[in-house]
């Protein structure tokens, strides 16, 4: 298959995912809104991050190779693959034009009819577990990508079964000394990965690793 | 005071120091060694280390940024802080001529008198805790600047302290699934860093963050 998997996500110094106590209904919660801003603030001055969700940041915004890389990892993605957490907390949280534009297969043991919303979004609840889901995404995907969005224990389950191909970290100098974090959960035989690019921002370093060729173990 | 304390380690992707089961009597043991030797790849290659460690390595090795930096590092050290476990390991394997060169200031509640080694390198034991050892270290280092070493549980305790002004670390791309992980004890308040400068290698991507200005608590 040529299309590939992907993993494009912020992360703490301190390798956290999402700060400790973040629920959408409290922002003042253990600070977690502050800290998720530090997270994000790479992303929320480029431009066509601000165009996505115009009416709530309005025009404007940095051009370069940081807003690129955004606009491919959205131009690239012809499904997403999240966790029941995540969307839980999207669900309440996200525009009614969601901000996926393709459709999203959610893993959940939960039983729920596919939920269809304005501009291409469709969520569709997976109970077969990460190989079914990413059967039926790399299906709908067609020759696009597939991003696995997360939370961190959902990207783990994919790392271990060796099906990312390639890995985008924005790791931004913010520390939050507890949350959700990514890779607790690897196990053996470890995935292995090399440096394929470096993009330098001020407020994120933008890591790209691949899959070192040769070592998938199901190709 | 215008010495500076600062921290420059390799760190795995997934947040690791040290691999699970490191211990220098059996370098087979949960195949530590050879993720420890992917960890630091980056430095065995550069032409200052080699040199100073020549009987190990031989002379040859890369010249460059990442090799300035070496050298950087080990020049403007003028004392080193470390834990117990890091001497206890590196009591059994360091050479003679220990690769220091410096005062080494170590964290422990054993009481006993000052070892010195050839070429410069004195460990001195120290019962009264890390601001304790880190005024010894500033008094030695007159100058030049104070490196806390390790190991991961050090660094924490240090950055609780807000004593640290520059964080180095060389990501490596590698993963350990486990191990002796750093940032794993950071209480509030967090320390704030912000990105000083990266330098792009094959084998690690070299990060260097500095305090964010005017947050220091203990001036």
């Amino acid at each position: 298959m040529s299309n590939k998997v992907f993993v494009n996500i912020a992360l703490s110094l301190d390798g956290y995912m999402a700060p400790e106590g973040m629920t959408m209904s409290d922002p003042a919660h253990k600070n977690w809104g502050a800290k998720w801003g530090a997270l994000m603030a790479w992303l929320i001055k480029q431009q066509y991050f601000r165009h996505l969700l115009r009416p709530l940041f309005g025009d404007g915004g940095e051009t370069g190779p940081v807003n690129d890389m955004v606009r491919h990892t959205f131009e690239r993605t012809g499904a997403h693959i999240m966790g029941k957490r995540m969307f839980d907390q999207g669900e309440v949280s996200w525009p009614e034009n969601a901000p996926f534009h393709t459709p999203v297969y959610v893993l959940t043991h939960e039983k729920r009819a596919p939920w269809v919303r304005p501009g291409g979004t469709t969520f569709y609840f997976v109970n077969e577990g990460p190989e079914h889901a990413l059967a039926l995404a790399r299906q709908a995907a067609g020759a696009a990508d597939i991003r696995i969005s997360g939370g961190a224990d959902v990207i783990d389950q994919y790392l271990n079964l060796d099906a990312v191909d390639e890995l985008e970290i924005a790791l931004a100098p913010v520390f939050f000394g507890g949350g959700r974090r990514l890779f607790e959960q690897l196990s053996d035989p470890l995935p292995r990965f090399q440096i394929d690019e470096v993009v330098n921002g001020s407020a994120a370093t933008h890591l790209r690793y691949v899959r070192t060729p040769g070592t998938q173990r199901n190709p």
